[in-house]
């Protein structure tokens, strides 16, 4: 296995940085990239595709060293979802492996959540969008209850700093910073194994 | 421990990098940011401080998405040197651990490689220059018989996938990939620990 076409992946969300500064021309640039990316799924290192018995996980793959930007690997195990969450950030998802379930919700004048029509279901090779414009709070669970689903998902920031929120199964809202769930990211720049 | 000062070196380096496009004025501009990283000795993982039993290791800590730089630890276990070898782009060596002595080359007339004045020895803090312009080719030995040295290098380039050059005890050149020793890096990116 290689891990060249992330590389190429994020050399390319690099050179596109560069001159695309807002949200809709940086979400435009991204997706066909992304879509490239999770047309295939032959380079993702098994050690960043490893479920966590208890609860999904997020593993970085790069960050952009001026946070412009972040790719991630989210990893279901069976059954698993995340809470009802924000980003308040731009988002775009790219289903590499298995299936989710997407479900959107809507603040009402009150403040409370509500769902917004029925879940979204993604397949391999699927591209959806989130941001505060387009819809910035859902939930995503594994469509599989005996299997590992996998998506990667490239953020507008370092979205493992990013101050945002989840609405506990009360309704409540607590701030909340994710992290990362792995200390080490891949090297991705040893070409010395390659053909040059 | 915290990586925190890596990455605002990185950060720093990426920034600069914007700006400043010839080799001289990347020289100059990097020179006081790794002045400051290796100014210190609490910031770098243990799992990239490691020797190997038989030869010098080097260490990816970040390579630049379009490969302008890359930022590399050294690390010679008691009495270890590299060969002979040249760089091709430039290099600046900041000394974090131990010392090191350096040895540089100048080639004759007929091609034959002539030690020039007799080996810098480098002690923790110092920073030194390599480049085709500057001088190209030197052996780099750890100072010690009986503990690790360690430096911290920026290049000009993705070093670990430049075709570069060594030179054998008997005066021969052979084409050089380096590669690097880690399959990972380690993430910088991980604030949720840090007090914001
Ligand atoms: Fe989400
Ligand atoms: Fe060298
Ligand atoms: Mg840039």
């Amino acid at each position: 296995m290689s891990t060249a076409p992330l590389r190429d992946f994020v050399a390319a969300l690099t050179r596109e940085f560069e001159h695309e500064t807002d949200e809709p021309s940086r979400l435009a640039a991204v997706r066909p990239h992304l879509a490239r990316l999770v047309a295939r799924d032959d380079w993702l290192p098994d050690e960043l595709a490893q479920p966590h018995p208890q609860h999904y996980r997020q593993y970085l793959l790069h960050a952009d060293p001026l946070e412009r930007f972040s790719v991630v690997s989210f990893v279901w195990g069976p059954g698993q979802r995340t809470p009802v969450h924000d980003h308040t950030v731009w988002g775009l998802i790219g289903m590499l492996r298995g299936e989710e379930l997407a479900q959107d919700f809507a603040q009402d004048a009150a403040g409370r959540l509500v769902a917004r029509r029925g879940p979204k279901r993604l397949r391999p090779g699927d591209v959806e969008a989130v941001s505060p414009t387009l819809g910035d709070v859902h939930q995503v669970s594994n469509a599989f209850s005996d299997r590992t689903s996998i998506s990667i998902h490239v953020y507008g920031a370092n979205i493992g700093a990013v101050q945002r929120h989840v609405w506990t199964e009360d309704g409540k809202v607590k701030p909340f910073v994710s992290g990362y769930s792995n200390p080490w990211v891949p090297n991705l720049w040893d070409r010395s194994k390659e053909t040059s």
